[in-house]
């Protein structure tokens, strides 16, 4: 069982409440709020050992907490305005909690994000963030969007994180300023929010890569009826810093199906590429059409004639069973 | 360094946002939405271990997550209108995940509350809530508004919590019956909400108790400018299956520093008494004044005679250091 078939059992019920726009199931929700507006809620927890390795520095990890939930609000095209923090850990290490809070700070502050309440415990630990923002009525970017013959785009370059996770477990090598770029892609994603916010008028759908370029497309696919999409993974955007450290091939590899990129894949119609290409600009970040959506099921991939993509899965963290 | 200090070195700044109404240090957060409506938010996390015996029934700690939030709600005087969920467990254990769920939409369709989203991650047993609710603007009950002279009153017994705690201990015992009774109190305590929503037009400042009404109590004083309070112990409301499974004396003693009570604590104007009496029968709960509001900071304690209250603690979750 995949959490997505595990909130499907548990989880998700028919809501009765006029006041939800978006239940479970897109990178946040959304609540009414006024004539003209709506509010956007996401949350994401990340656990020691699981979502972080345990000795990652609580500089980096106040930082990252508040930018992966940043990185859902960016994909729904929502403008950030506070958050709730929820802090479980061992003890209270003043020093630890010095670096955890300046790392939080420093990003909430970035976007003028407001600490509004929360809750501390004990315990082993693990640290959660709820996000608020808020759209225009009826503006926020969904996952179910997407139509045939859209183009496909991704900002930034992917693979990073994952190849800086290996880089840290030594699995990898690499030179010192490489290492040190690729670790910060990992430990400090840069949250999306300009490109999010100018997405609605271009974009058709848009999720935040989280988990892995496949299995964060299939969510868009899945949502927009069961269509399907073609890679050219020859188009994929990889840093000189991440070829440089596990070659093109790995590389393009890790771009597929490593997690924690907090990228934005989104759809677009083909005659709005003029305008993406002034969102690179605009928003200074680099943007790269990498396939097209298409009405057969499944992503094919092409360019792919050197990989060896046997073996690969799609995602690696929400097997439950 | 307890959780409030915690809190205020660490992680209280000031907000710059005009979004914000009411941020760190009460029940919830207030922030504005619409003209005529502000959302009112609160997040609680229950760890396994420290907040919930490791062997709690799943259909009770569902029930209970959402309850001490809803308590939280309460306190503010806010309809409560959707929740995220954050779950992190050591494995997706099907029967234990249609408990939890059973116990917590029990609650959730009770008081027409909608499940939005959340997120699950494999960890140690440690699950949160955060739930969001509305009050008409301005109207929001808050900690810091008790004056000189007002009554102190206490919604349904307290103590019952900390002895079914104890109960399931060992340390102490009682008939079955009884011990079904304060066991329930500890898992399925019920969140005083339409009591919450009637307190708005009678009560001049509120609190859910959570931590012991002595902690509790304690947030109101010092957040109305460093007030005091006399309570009057041989008034503190107490159920006789309190009093059956421990004697008055420590019942007594629970009532006063027992956590997990879940019933609001809020203060009065004498002259509202006989509109408190009335709420009384329209919110089906018991009512009881245990005292007044004065000048002299601190808490006095009369009535106490035949109590020793030496080595009283107001609070005990909070410790930090």
């Amino acid at each position: 069982m995949d959490e997505f078939r595990l909130i499907e059992r548990f989880f998700r019920r028919d809501s009765k409440s006029s006041e939800v726009v978006v239940g479970i199931g897109d990178d946040g929700a959304v609540v009414k709020s006024g004539i003209n507006e709506q509010t956007v809620l996401v949350t994401d927890t990340l656990v020691a050992g699981v979502h972080f390795p345990e000795r990652t520095a609580p500089q980096d990890l106040g930082y990252k907490l508040l930018a992966v939930n940043l990185s859902d609000l960016a994909a729904m095209g929502a403008t950030p305005n506070w958050f709730l923090l929820n802090l479980v850990m061992p003890d209270a290490d003043e020093s630890w909690l010095q670096g955890f809070s300046t790392g939080l700070f420093s990003l909430a502050e970035e976007y003028s994000v407001a600490l509004i309440g929360g809750d501390t415990a004990r315990g082993p630990l693990c640290v959660s963030a709820t996000v608020g923002g808020h759209v225009r009525s009826g503006t926020a970017l969904r996952r179910n969007g997407a139509q045939v013959g859209d183009q496909l785009w991704i900002s930034g370059t992917l693979g990073d994180a994952a190849i800086g996770l290996d880089l840290l477990g030594g699995v990898l090598g690499a030179t010192g300023e490489d290492m040190d770029y690729l670790v910060g892609r990992l430990n400090r994603p840069k949250p999306r929010i300009e490109l999010g916010l100018s997405l609605g008028a271009v974009a058709t759908s848009g999720i935040d890569i989280s988990d892995g370029l496949l299995a964060d497309l299939g969510h868009i696919l899945k949502e927009s009826g069961a269509l399907g999409a073609i890679v050219d993974v020859s188009c994929l955007p990889l840093s000189p810093q991440a070829i440089g450290a596990c070659g093109e091939s790995l590389a393009r590899e890790k771009a597929l199906t490593g997690g924690d990129d907090y990228e934005i894949c989104f759809t677009a119609n083909p005659a709005q590429r003029s305008q993406i290409e002034q969102l690179r600009h605009n928003c200074n970040v680099k943007l790269t059409c990498i396939g097209s959506i298409r009405t057969l099921a499944g992503i094919g991939l092409t360019g792919a004639d050197n990989l060896d993509l046997t073996g690969i899965k799609p995602g690696y963290r929400h097997d439950w069973l």
